[in-house]
C-alpha cells in the first residue's frame, strides 16, 4: 500500500489517513498493519490515566514537550469518552493542536470510544503500533480511568501514570482503589491545592497495602500548567523504563500483551463468524424467542449456538 | 438443586447464596439458572448510573423505599469499582443494610467490578435473573458511569436512570455527554446547591441535540438526602414503563438484550474452548513468539488461531 510506504517515510498525512483506516476497520487496515509491523518494537508506550478534572491533557503536553526537549519524537493518542454527536473528540484536538501543531516531531490523535468499532482496546492497540512504526520514540495513551474499558487501555501501555488532583467528592476514594492496581507511577498533579498533600499521604498509604513486587510507585507531585514536577517525572518514566530492561519485564509484559491481543482478535473474528451464520438461517432468532418465551434458558441457547458453528464448520 | 426451591419460597440466605454461585461461576450456578429461569421476566428492572460523587447511593435507597410505600418488592446490585483487596463493596454494603436491613422486602448485594470472573455484564445480567426469579418486583441496578463496562451494564436495564450533580470539574461536561445516549430520565441531584438550575438547563440543552425518539427524556430534580423529588421520579419511572409495554418497546428492548446475552455467552464459551485448545499443544505460545519476534503480524496469528479451533472440531 502506497500510504504505508509514505507515512514510513515520515507523511505526515499519510499516517492520519492509516489511523483513519484503522479505526473505521476498513478493508485497507489490515494489510496496511501487516506491512507495518516489522516495524513496531521499539517506541516507550505511556499510559496516562485519571478521573476526569485532574489535568490529564495539559500534563501530557507538558510530558511531551520535555521528550522533545529530550530529543525524542512523540505520539499521542487521546481516547475520549464523548459522544459522536457532540465531536468532544475533535474539539480538544484543535485546542491541543494549537499549542504543539508547530513542532514536526510531535502527532496527536483523539479518539472517540464511541467511535470505535471493535474493541477499544484492540483499536487503540493497532494505533499505538501505526505511531510506534513509523519512528515515534515515544508513544503517550491518555485515557479517562475508572471503567473497565480505560483500564484495558491502560495495561496496553509499558509504563502507566495515574493522575489524581485533590477536590473530589466522597467516592473519590473508591475510584482511587480500583486503579491503585494499574499505577506504575503515581502523580498528583495540581499539588499547589491546599489538599494536595493530604491526597497524596492517602495514596501512599492505600499502596503500602499492595502486594510487593520489584517496583516500588512513587507518588510525584506536578503543577502541569506551570510546568512545574515535569522533570522528575520524565526521570520517572525513563526509570521505569529502565526496570523493566534491566528485569527482563519489558520482555514479559510485552508478550503477554501479545497473547491478550491475539485472543482478542480471534474472538472477534470467531465471533462475526458466528453471527454472520447464526443470523443467515434465522437460527440466532428462533433461539431469541425460545429464551424470550421462558422455554430456553440464555446459557443453553448459547450452547446450542456454539454447536451450530461446529456443524457448518464440519 | 435445593437451594433453588429454598430461593423460590423466600429464603434470603439461600438467595444469597444462588448469587454467590453466580458471581463464582461455581458449577451449580448453571443449573440453579436453568431452573430458575422460567420464573423470570416480571421484574421492572431500573438502572441508575451517573459519575461518582452524584449521591446515586442515597437515592437507591429512597427509590427503595418509595417503591417498598407501593408495596413492590425490592432487589438493589450496587456494582462497585472497587478493588478487592480494599473490601470498599463490603463497607457500602454494611452501611445501606443498617438503613434497610429491617425490611423483609428488600434485598441489597454489591457486586465488585474486579471481582466479576467473566463479563461484568455478564455476571450482572445473571443477578439479575436471579432477583426477578425470586419475585422482586423491582431490581434496581446501581453502576458509576462513564466506562464502556458500566455503559453495558446500563443497557441491561429496562429504564435507565442518569443522575449528575452540581459541582463537577471541567471535563465532566464530557463526561454528561457521553451517557446522554442511555438515560431514559435525568436526574439533578442535590438539587438545592447553587449551581444545580445551570446543570439541568444545560443538560436539557444537550439533550435538545438527541435524535427524536416516542419519549421525551425528562430532566428531574431531587434532594435524595432530605428525600425530596423521590415520588415524582417514582411517578416517571413508571411513566416509562407504560410508554414501554404501550409501544411494544418493552418486549423489543428484551429480545435485544437476549439477544446480546446468548452471543455474550457463546462467545466466552468458545474462547474457553479456544484457550484450552491452543495452550495444550503449545499452539499459542507459538504463535505469541513468532508476533514478538515481528515475524508474523496480530491478525494473522489470530486467523491462524482460528484456524486451529476449526481443524480440532473437524
Amino acid at each position: 500500500v502506497e500510504a504505508v510506504d509514505r507515512a514510513l517515510a515520515g507523511d505526515r498525512r499519510a499516517l492520519a489517513r492509516l489511523i483513519t483506516w484503522v479505526e473505521n476497520r476498513s478493508p485497507e487496515a489490515r494489510e496496511a498493519l501487516r506491512l507495518l509491523y516489522p516495524h513496531t518494537g521499539r517506541a516507550r508506550v505511556v499510559g496516562v490515566t485519571g478521573p476526569p478534572g485532574t489535568g490529564k491533557s495539559t500534563l501530557v503536553n507538558q510530558l511531551a514537550k520535555e521528550f522533545r526537549r529530550r530529543g525524542q519524537s512523540v505520539g499521542i493518542i487521546a481516547v475520549d469518552p464523548s459522544s459522536p454527536f457532540t465531536r468532544g473528540a475533535l474539539l480538544g484536538d484543535r485546542v491541543r493542536m494549537q499549542e504543539l501543531s508547530q513542532d514536526q516531531g510531535v502527532f496527536i490523535r483523539s479518539m472517540a470510544t464511541r467511535g470505535a468499532l471493535g474493541g477499544l482496546a484492540e483499536t487503540t492497540a493497532e494505533v499505538m503500533a501505526v505511531l510506534d512504526a513509523v519512528g515515534k520514540d515515544v508513544v503517550m495513551v491518555e485515557t479517562v480511568g475508572a471503567g473497565q474499558g480505560e483500564c484495558e487501555v491502560a495495561r496496553l501501555a509499558q509504563t502507566t501514570l495515574v493522575v489524581e488532583a485533590p477536590g473530589g467528592g466522597d467516592e473519590i476514594q473508591v475510584l482511587k482503589a480500583g486503579i491503585l492496581e494499574i499505577a506504575d507511577i503515581y502523580v498528583v498533579n495540581k499539588a499547589d491545592k491546599e489538599e494536595a498533600e493530604a491526597l497524596a499521604a492517602e495514596l501512599s498509604r492505600l499502596l503500602s497495602f499492595a502486594p510487593a513486587s520489584g517496583w516500588q510507585v512513587p507518588v510525584l507531585r506536578t503543577i502541569a500548567i506551570q510546568e512545574m514536577g515535569i522533570v522528575p517525572l520524565v526521570d520517572a518514566i525513563e526509570g521505569h523504563g529502565a526496570h523493566l530492561r534491566v528485569t527482563g519485564k519489558l520482555q514479559a509484559d510485552e508478550r503477554e500483551r501479545v497473547r491478550q491481543q491475539i485472543l482478542a482478535l480471534a474472538r472477534q473474528a470467531i465471533l462475526a463468524r458466528l453471527l454472520e451464520a447464526a443470523q443467515a438461517d434465522g437460527r440466532l432468532e428462533a433461539l431469541v424467542q425460545a429464551v424470550a418465551r421462558r422455554e430456553l434458558d440464555p446459557h443453553t441457547a448459547a450452547q446450542r449456538l456454539v454447536s451450530l458453528l461446529k456443524a457448518l464448520e464440519a
